[in-house]
């Protein structure tokens, strides 16, 4: 059974790892890929790497593949550009919209304006697209029509964090979340701060205490907690192409002891295809898991403090984007959900 | 049809590459992997990484695993380990001896002690393994029982100079090789050069006319071109992990003319799966290739010099040793050459 | 006024550094430097790009250097190896031992065990070495005899934190320290980590709970602070060779505000000649202070957490290790405290 | 005695890299830096580092800057501007006009427009600017009031080739340069291939043919030679922020022979202050000369092929660029030719 795809936001970098992922998936085919700068180049001019897999495929426009419509659509676009029109066009286009901005992620319509600076185009849609981390939400997921992938630093501090706020090991007040993110995270944008001779040889956090991916962050934790969550989240650029590391730190909850802590990731991701819990006293590393959707977790108490530290290690652009896309997709569309995301890493 | 396969040397960063391609490999499966440093271990200790695809398998030691046989072995030694024994153990446990060191790559006895100065330990042995070069050698190694698999340097610089020299469009005399390459083709080594602090920043020629891949180069250019080559070749690391590009440079043969030269790397190589032919203007670059057995090449006349520049571009462990071992050892088993090598690079 | 000064343990990255540095001292003039490994080998052999500063000089044993003794002696040795001995002996052989380990960094005796493992070899010297941070205690350093220098993780965190504390705006409890270093900070160790190929492309935490810094941090923090400390501190590899970025989280104190946070530091340091207090939204980048002395701070309140975020950056070598080491000479020696140190990053 | 000095293009990297270089000056101090795009912005914004050299010194204009004029003034301009009427107007509001672009590098007027496409605008100036390379033409550049200053490229050529065509030992036909650069060569333009991501983990050529490097290596050459020189010249990228190796290949001349090939730079470079001749065997490498003036040069013959190898590694934005622009002013103006350029490099 083959289902057609099409991408919405191709000449990007998650655009452009969405077609590396789908060029392998058994079930999916791109049938077409939108890129309005890059409209009429051949694929393969600006990806040479994926001349082999695509052929005479030309970048389309936005209009041109809505009109052709597809059973999925990924949009891997700006941030507003969903909210501004676009996924409504694309919900009418394709059977299943997955969308990888922030637009549609927050559930609560208040939470918007205070990141955003404005008041969410449409609010009404908030709520109605799941968000797409299936370790959290699987049953939300399957056979979804809709759904808001989760960002690349909240996937990384959920899943370190969320088994251990359900489990009630962990308080709700204090949560620290300090990641450190490859270039590609920040998009194929020319910038200077992107520029190679600026990012090389320097490591500096940004967007302290005004990220927006804390509100997402702290909407996800709330809903494992039972409770609202507020973390204090820090984001740092490291000079390094790929990779997302998001290194936690909670107070142990009164009660709670370190076994416990230890054990929790293993009990929560027993069954998980794509996360490996390391054993005690190893911790991620990003190059574990790069070019795969796979996530590395560990966690410990440092009984000194007691404090527990909890970190997850993804690649950004995969499980941190188009990897998850795809794990959302499959579900939605009744794949098994690790099709054509069986990703081995270069170096392991 | 799935056959086994054992390596000698999985510690390394060639039989690392080898495990990782393996894991997806259609008719392939690793039954041993033999690492003497690191035996008793758990392959997923030593590459994190893998540990979704390979489970409990753990090293074993080299005599261990000849013990066991299997239908086909790679080794992946430090250089003199398979000449010294090792190669003809393996041929009497395997059906198939595929090696990815230089000892068995020269055909003349007499070339041997100039470049390692000691003569062969077998020398009749010297010319009985075909060159592991698919795109050259084809023939002889379809059903062959033993391989030796080319070097990465050489890899590169044939794939851009011989189909020139074969169709007489350059001169044999003068021939420069410039070849870049990234760390891991140093190796897993504990040596000071190759620490990051020492490595990064830094760009540096080494064995300048005296790197052993030479005369392998020399070897195959002579037989391209009918005649004795002779070439100058000068390698050069830069501060990357994986890749190597090749800059050669020729004379242009008397009577040949610049629309021969940018037409004759597409007729050479309009049937290779993995080799893909650039367009005129553009030029190889690693990051195209990167954890595929792809190679990127191009010529061109500079007409006011009339030197051809001739380049090539290959991920130096996959094309460059493991991607190309398994190749050879797909047409020596009779397997699709391309099985478990339609690779999609992360950063297209 | 020219004083003499020797090196032991020359041969390292710290001991390196001091020759960069020194060679370019008004005041201080290398007399000899020791490397045991690399005894009889010039100085030039080993760092090429100081051939024009020190000329013929070359590597000599400790023994040697310490019979020849000094006006100034600096010891860039593993652990150790000045609680050994090679601090008794400095101190003998000149008016001033600068011990760059963390061999004398502790005061209490108590502490060293519970991190090092064993009792501390000379403890009644415990104390009697001041803590090299000249902006926390430059009263203790001035005409000192003997100094132990402030490590590179400390070094940050404290610059980031101890004013805060002192002013009694932060919590005593609860303290986070997320520290990020390049390659140098781990040594020139021929260790598997790293190599290039291993560390580059990747970032992890290490030494989770179990840094032996920590008690260094706690010590100083607690002396700040008036009351014991207990700090979480997690140091991270990150790929590049020089710099660290300490991200510190602290609870805002009661009755603190948000105001007086943004002003601490900028009263704490108003007349350090090395430290840079960024403009309110600025962050500490650490190729601003590449190879330079210089550190840049920055602290604000999240006013939703109640936490403040407090960050400095340094070069782990310069200010983290070998220029730290020459401004408590300079101090201890009488000299303008600036001396030999006025230093611009290459990479503004 | 103190000059004043003006820069023109002071927030390029050329420019940042002379404000970093003047601020140690002995005998020159900025009065001023232009920078269109910067103008009204403090140095220490843009420039972190150099807060403490420049305190509260702004970018002006360039207008605003040649109307105060001062004693020299540099230009460091994208390519054009110099040529398009600043140089001219630089030359009436100073005593001396250095100038870093390549507008007036090039002596003949018919040159220029086969690689400029277009005619010089004031090709009566070619030939009046001296090329600013003093370890060739330093009595050319005593006391001169214009000087083109050698470009990035051409620089590591010529001081690895020079001497060898000087003295009759390589031939002038038949000279290959391929050259190895970090990506400030490239400057901080927001272009897609500059940007870390894209720039990491890659090795590429470009220019390949057409760089217009190459007429002047030619001019230069061909100085040396005494006769006309044509190179084939291949720029590559590779991934570091700074650094250029030029790796040089040239047939011996009849006649001559290996030894004199090794004793020649010795000879040539015996009383150069900024050019280490390296033993035998030894190979220049970028790291030993970061961020200083200095030149690492080795030539050996390849005895098999009777071609030399002669290669040169400098930093490029300082000996080929900046560094070299300080060192032609010093000439120029009389002062000591290393003045304010005794740097040691980071990484030793």
């Amino acid at each position: 059974m083959t289902m057609t795809v099409g991408i919405l936001g191709a000449s990007g970098y998650a655009g452009a790892e969405l077609l590396r992922l789908l060029a392998r998936h058994p079930h999916l085919e791109v049938a077409w890929a939108a890129g309005d700068r890059t409209a009429g180049q051949l694929l393969a001019e600006r990806y040479p790497g994926l001349a082999d897999a695509y052929g005479d495929l030309a970048f389309c426009t936005a209009d041109e593949g809505l009109d052709k419509g597809a059973d999925a659509l990924f949009l891997a676009l700006p941030h507003g550009d969903s909210a501004g029109g676009l996924a409504a066009r694309a919900t009418l286009a394709a059977g299943l919209a997955v969308d990888l901005s922030a637009d549609f992620r927050l559930h609560d319509a208040r939470a918007y304006p205070v990141w955003y600076g404005a008041p969410h185009p449409c609010p009404e849609e908030l709520g109605a697209w799941p968000y797409g981390l299936p370790e959290l939400h699987r049953d939300e997921l399957a056979g979804a029509a809709k759904i808001a992938v989760g960002g690349c630093y909240p996937t990384a501090a959920l899943l370190a964090l969320a088994p251990l706020l359900a489990a009630g090991l962990v308080e709700p007040d204090g949560i620290v979340v300090d990641a450190k993110s490859g270039l590609t995270g920040a998009g194929r944008s020319l910038k200077d701060p992107y520029l190679y001779a600026q990012a090389n040889e320097n490591v500096t956090p940004y967007g302290v205490g005004a990220h927006r991916h804390t509100p997402e962050i702290e909407q996800e934790l709330g809903r494992a907690a039972g409770r609202p969550v507020a973390v204090t989240f820090t984001p740092h650029l490291v000079p390094m192409t790929r990779g997302l590391l998001a290194t936690c730190y909670a107070t142990l909850a009164s009660g709670a002891g370190g076994d416990a802590v230890a054990a929790c990731h293993a009990a929560a991701y027993a069954d998980e295809p794509f996360v490996d819990v390391l054993r005690p006293g190893a911790w991620p590393a990003t190059r574990a898991v790069a070019t795969t959707n796979r996530v590395q977790v560990a966690a410990a108490l440092d009984r000194r403090t007691g404090r527990v530290v909890a970190a997850a290690a993804i690649d950004n652009l995969v499980k941190g984007a188009a990897g998850q896309a795809v794990q959302c997709a499959n579900l939605a569309l009744g794949l098994p959900e690790t099709a054509g995301l069986d990703l081995v890493p270069p170096g392991p």
